[in-house]
């Protein structure tokens, strides 16, 4: 993803800042197809001819931008799903972890979250994109949930944990798994006129405070 | 695998329970072929002749046995997935809890943890494989899990949980994060001879009965 060189964003895999305003809304467009085109066939099902006609652009268009089908998903994965807001400080233990669930809620609930449930089939069999979902996606939730630790730890909350790390598969792993794999939890929330994200975080925070050896409350 | 066929399991999706035993190794065959095909070419890219072929058996062998390729990928899942062993007593939370993350770490790193990698990605944009993914697979494990907890409260070894079955989304959760999603946890567990199953579960068990509220050891 060519683009973040030009521009001074935080966020990975932003549209370009520059250039022609054509140039970005045919970015955009083709972003946008490949979601759409993913979440209806699937990644074995999807073709270039297929995202770039749903995009309103050429094939010679879409390949200007990337080099081949596998290039187009692993810049729309990275461009999506690992596009974290601000991580903030709130002062508690509770709070930051409520953050880093609602984040990755909000990340999972989204397009970057259906592109996320196909690329976790297709790396069964795909290393590149085994590859992408580790280093850009799986990791900066790791990074974050270090850093929740490190302060809670700092405050005195929370005793030193050897494997910080766990916190991370238990945040990403028991996320993936109440809104990808047992549909009825997303039911269940629906009907709570809440969502899904929402419903798994308030069920998840008290298991993962004990988890971390936080105090009752 | 084949050796389930002759008996009176009542597992769903179940090979025919009687036949020749000509029958049997076929059926066996073309599930191993399935197996095989799935992790090569992934659910897009698998065809019912490439199955027959690498089985042996001609296509028209093949649909006498499954009407489709959803069919037979759902059947073959639904076989190797939900083989879970016998579920132990051993008395106590963390032997009950490691038992279980044992059960769910052999599962997710045999044949069966490859096809149900391929069926998560799938059961994003198909209903059928997102039911069977639900129903069959994780739903056991639920079960499982929901005993468990029951086990402990009875004895005392921790208060009653309002949400036990997110005992279930952690453990299935997690295992799912480690074992799919983050080679780099595979590789450290390889380095150290053991499975990447066991080294999930030896980081794990301390943060789940931490989580489950259990008495520190």
């Amino acid at each position: 993803m060519g683009e973040r060189t030009e521009s001074n964003q935080t966020a990975a895999g932003q549209p370009p800042a520059r250039g022609r305003p054509r140039d970005a809304e045919r970015d955009r467009a083709l972003l946008e197809a490949t979601v759409q085109v993913l979440q209806e066939s699937g990644y074995g099902g999807l073709t270039t001819a297929a995202v770039a006609k749903r995009a309103g652009v050429s094939t010679a268009t879409l390949y200007r931008r990337w080099r081949s089908k596998e290039d187009l998903v692993v810049g729309t994965a990275v461009r999506w799903a690992s596009d974290l807001g601000p991580q903030p400080d709130t002062g508690g233990l509770e709070g930051d972890l409520a953050a880093l669930l609602r984040d990755k809620a909000d990340t999972l609930e989204g397009p970057g979250g259906r592109l996320l449930h196909v690329l976790i089939g297709e790396s069964a069999h795909n290393e590149a994109l085994a590859r992408v979902l580790d280093t850009a996606i799986i990791q900066p939730v790791r990074d974050r949930a270090a850093t929740v630790v490190r302060r809670a730890v700092a405050r005195g909350d929370i005793p030193p944990l050897e494997d910080a790390h766990v916190l991370a598969d238990l945040v990403v792993g028991s996320m993936v798994s109440l809104l990808f794999l047992t549909p009825d939890a997303a039911h269940r929330a629906t009907a709570d006129d809440s969502t899904s994200g929402e419903a798994a975080i308030r069920e998840l925070l008290p298991f993962l405070l004990r988890a971390l050896g936080a105090r009752p409350t």
